[in-house]
C-alpha cells in the first residue's frame, strides 16, 4: 500500500511492456513489509541523462534499475562504477551514497553466477566458455572473472566484439587465461550460451552439440521457454544445466544487498512473484 | 498490480508523509482495474523544476500532483493555466497535452464548490465569506467566483493578502462584487473557514460565532477531526454545514477528468479509500 513514507526504485527503459521487475520486487516488499515500490518508467534515450539526474534529486529514491536502450549510456553518467562494470561495458543497478555521488553496479552476471554457485559448481581455477559477447555475455563473462574462474574462452560471431571483452578482461583481470575465436565446447568445466539463439523456434544450437562433454555444466540466458532446445540437448548428453529464469531470480538478492534491503532467497523471491499477470 | 504497462501520477512535494492523494487513487484505480499508480515523490524546492521537466518527459507519466511546497512556484513552469490557477495564484495539477505543452489546473476549491452543490446549495448570484487568503483561501474564492457568486467577501489576518486576491479576482471576475475587511459573518449564504484555526486544541473560532445566522451555510478546510469546534458551533445555531474531509473526495472526480480517467462519485471513492494506513 503506497503512502507517504514509500520508496520507490526507478526502473527506467523504454519500451517498458516486457519489464519483469515490478512482479518480482513489488510482492516480495509486500510480502515482507518493506514500503517500496519499482515503478516502470518509460524513458527514450534522448530523456535520459536529464531523467536519471533529476530523479535522484528526490528525497524517496532508493535506486534505479537500468535496462534496455541505457544500460551502456547510463555507465558514463555515474560518479563510481564497480569492475564488473567495466568489464561488462554496463550497468543495470545505479544508487546515491550518503554523500550524493551516484554508484553503479551490473547484477546479470551476478546472477547466473550466484544461480551456478547455489547448484554446486565451482568457479574458481575453473574453465568456461561463453559463447556471445554482446550486454549479456559480456556481464556473465565479468560476472564469471570475479568469481575467480582461471580460463575464459569468448566467441561471437562478430569476433571484434569478443576482442574487445578479451581486452577488457584482460586489462582487469590480468591472472585469467582469456582466449577467443573458437566455439568448441569440448573440454569446458561450464558452457553458456548468452547469444539470443533458442528465442526463435527452429534457431539453431549455440555450439555443436556433438562436442559437448557430458561432465559440463551448460547454463542458458534464454528464458523463451522453461527448457531450451540447447538445453535439453545438453541433458540428453548427461550435462547438469541451469535455466535462463534462474539468472532472472537469482540476481534479485543482490539487488537488494546492492539497494541496502534485507536479502532473501531466490526461491522466496519466485514463489512470491506474479511473472504470469 | 504494477507492471510495464502500468501508467504513473508523480505526486510531488515536501515532507510527503502526511500525503493522502495515494491512498484515496491507488485503492480506486485497483477497485475500477485502471492500470495506474500514484508515487509520492519527496522534491525540496530547489530540485523541483528540474524534476517537473523531465517527469514530463517519461512515455508513462499521466500528470503530476503539485502541493506543498510547490504549488505557487509550479504556475510559472507551465505553458497554460486556467482562470482559476490565475485567481488562486497555485496550481496542484499538471498534464501534458498531445502536442507537449504543459497545462495546470486548480481542484482545492473545485473539491469545496462541488461539496457545497452537492449538498444543493445554490451558488449563482450567492453572497460568500470566505475568511483567510491563502492558498486554500485563494483557490476557493477563485472556484467559487467560477461558480457564479454575486458577492464574495474575503478577510485575512494580514489586509494586505486579502486585497491582493481581491484585485485578482476583480480582474478576472469583473461582474462580482468583491469585498475586503471585516469577518463578521451576518447575512451571507455561507461561511467559508480557509484559515488553520481548528488545527490545534484551543484555537479561537474564525468568525464571531454570535453574528452567525441559522440560514448561513458554513463550511471548513480544517481536516483534524471529522466536525471542528466551528462547524458543532455553527450547527448549534441551526446552520447546514460540509467538513473539511468532502473537499478533499469531492475534488478528485475533478482530478480524475482533467487526466483523462473515467469520473466517479465522491462516495465511491470515499468507500474505497483507505485513509486510516
Amino acid at each position: 500500500m503506497i503512502n507517504g513514507h514509500t520508496e520507490f526504485i526507478a526502473h527506467l527503459g523504454w519500451p517498458t511492456h516486457s519489464f519483469k521487475a515490478p512482479m518480482i520486487y513489488n510482492p516480495y516488499f509486500e510480502s515482507v513489509g518493506i514500503n517500496a515500490v519499482v515503478l516502470p518508467m518509460g524513458c527514450k534515450p534522448e530523456a535520459f541523462t536529464g531523467v536519471l539526474r533529476s530523479l535522484f534529486t528526490l528525497e524517496n529514491i532508493r535506486g534505479a534499475l537500468i535496462t534496455m536502450p541505457h544500460k551502456v549510456s547510463v555507465v558514463d553518467l555515474l560518479d563510481e562504477v564497480t569492475p564488473t562494470v567495466k568489464v561488462a561495458g554496463s550497468c543495470n543497478a545505479v544508487k546515491r551514497t550518503a554523500d550524493g555521488r551516484l554508484v553503479g553496479d551490473m547484477f546479470d552476471g551476478e546472477g547466473f553466477v550466484r544461480g551456478l554457485l547455489g547448484k554446486g559448481l565451482a568457479l574458481r581455477g575453473a574453465s568456461a566458455l561463453v559463447v556471445g559477447s554482446g550486454g549479456v555475455g559480456s556481464a556473465i563473462a565479468a560476472s564469471l572473472a570475479a568469481a575467480g574462474v582461471g580460463t575464459l574462452a569468448l566467441h561471437d560471431v562478430h569476433a571484434s566484439t569478443a576482442d574487445a571483452l578479451a581486452a577488457r578482461l584482460r586489462t582487469h583481470y590480468p591472472a585469467i587465461a582469456v582466449q577467443t575465436g573458437s566455439s568448441d565446447p569440448a573440454g569446458f568445466d561450464l558452457v553458456v550460451n548468452a547469444t539470443p539463439l533458442g528465442m526463435n523456434p527452429g534457431d539453431p544450437l549455440p555450439v555443436d552439440i556433438d562436442r559437448l562433454d557430458g561432465r559440463t555444466f551448460v547454463g542458458e540466458v534464454v528464458m523463451k521457454s522453461e527448457k531450451t532446445a540447447f538445453l535439453r540437448a545438453a541433458e540428453a548428453r548427461g550435462c547438469r544445466v541451469q535455466v535462463g529464469t534462474d539468472m532472472l531470480f537469482e540476481m534479485i538478492p543482490a539487488y537488494l544487498e546492492f539497494f541496502g534491503w534485507p536479502t532473501a532467497s531466490a526461491d522466496t523471491l519466485r514463489a512470491v512473484a506474479r511473472l504470469e499477470y
